[in-house]
């Protein structure tokens, strides 16, 4: 079902601030209405194939390797010794591959709230879902937010892939879920979780900002960019119980990684910590 | 004249690579064709006044302090003793409301190709344009690239704030100028040039490094966050004949200088130079 040369895509969440990405679509591939959300699989020029949820850019083929290697390598290049991994959301397998990448990680369970775009990813995004016969890896199609409550001192890693703080992904932006985050690390654990841009989004960050001081003895913010995300890039709190971020870097560990990869490396892991003034100041007290 | 409702802009440029960002417009402030370039300039709804260069979006009140400061205070900040600076390009202002910031400069020439930019942002952007009229600056309506070639050692920083290589500024992009660029610097001098985005113009990028390596002892390539333009990012070539952009950084000037900024301060000066190693492993053999 190839489209028009002249069919364009635009994001909807950003269309009411007046700002907005339109990119120019060659195929559409999936449409599907699930139980929790519109989920669409589109074919770009520019950025390749591209998951959409509820009008929303998820990630494309081209540019997801700022997001998902920057979710995953910062707190897994922190961390001694990261056998026990948790992904919460992360459909479309992205952050499992580079989970997997880790020779020492002994299990990753992904909990992914709608099997549905699991399903749709498989078929529609190789090159993302890659991993999920991994023999490691344990899918469990349930609420993130119940999952980590009803387990205590379970992972070594929690990673928190989600969409944004509006429809099934609300929950993952509370204070209790992140009282739960730090209940489900063990004593030495690290969480990441996606943390929406220091540009527009700068009262979540606060927000969350607090209850990371609140749970976790290391709190931190970290970006990266993302060119198909609203204003070019994002950010992930950097949630943990003992590892400081930079000073705790395993940097030989990070650079033999690097080899493997297209954006993480150990310069830009202490790089992303610096923070433009605007949203230092804003974030003085809390972090700094 | 204000706009209906329903009014939005498209960056033209990027439209045919089938990427573009949509901004909403509230008022249409003026419309000039000059002896160079179509110039718009727009109220938006997201980043307040803009100006547009030949259907390119050039600066907005809203994010413009990531461009500009970081242009401006990274070599500055290197530079033990900047007092003779030279802006080419840069009619809005904004770089040289950045460079005035700073005490010591005795001497801040702008060459400015275009003299209907300078008159038109003074009349509807005196946020950028706020610093013409300062004693220490004499304007330049000129070629720039002719200005650096006449002229021997005369500056200790020189600021490129130019647009893209197609137009009037394509002269800007080749490897006569930043022989010539070598030459008009002083024996320590440092110039910082507008080199686009690693995300869609690496092949731009390495070539302006292999010029950069030719004409300078210390080249290096750093970049900033700026959500409109094209990828959110844009980055800067760091041309230096002495100085190291990080092992030579006045760490207390910088701090000093912080307090009256929204977006640089020395962690974001030293993370800067940070490259995802998707664009490092491009440069390597050039600049690293």
């Amino acid at each position: 079902m190839p489209f028009e040369s002249s069919v364009w895509i635009e994001e909807l969440y950003e269309m009411e601030n007046g700002r907005t990405m339109k990119l120019k679509v060659t195929d559409k591939l999936a449409t599907y209405d699930s139980k929790f959300q519109r989920i669409e699989i589109y074919d770009t020029k520019a950025f390749g194939r591209m998951l959409v949820l509820d009008g929303v850019f998820m990630t494309t083929e081209v540019d997801e390797m700022g997001y998902h290697e920057m979710l995953v390598h910062v707190p897994m290049c922190v961390h001694p010794n990261p056998k026990r991994v948790l992904v919460i959301g992360g459909g479309d397998g992205g952050t499992l591959r580079e989970v997997l990448k880790h020779k020492e990680v002994e299990k990753a369970d992904i909990c992914e709230i709608d099997g549905d775009v699991i399903r749709l990813c498989r078929e529609y995004m190789p090159a993302l879902s890659c991993s999920f016969d991994d023999p490691r890896v344990t899918v469990y199609t349930e609420d993130g937010a119940k999952f980590i409550a009803e387990r205590k001192k379970a992972y070594d890693i929690i990673l928190v892939d989600s969409s944004d703080p509006i429809g099934p992904a609300a929950v993952l932006f509370s204070e209790e879920f992140y009282k739960n985050l730090s209940e489900c690390l063990d004593d030495d654990g690290i969480a990441s979780t996606q943390s929406e841009s220091m540009f527009y989004h700068p009262n979540v960050i606060i927000t969350l900002a607090q209850y990371n001081k609140k749970f976790f003895k290391v709190p931190s913010y970290y970006f990266t960019m993302v060119p198909t995300y609203p204003s070019g890039m994002i950010g992930f709190s950097f949630c943990s119980k003992k590892y400081h971020p930079i000073k705790d870097l395993k940097e030989e560990k990070a650079k033999a990684l690097t080899k493997h990869l297209r954006y993480y490396n150990p310069d830009i892991h202490r790089g992303a910590f610096a923070l433009p003034q605007f949203i230092r100041t804003k974030l003085e007290g809390i972090l700094y």
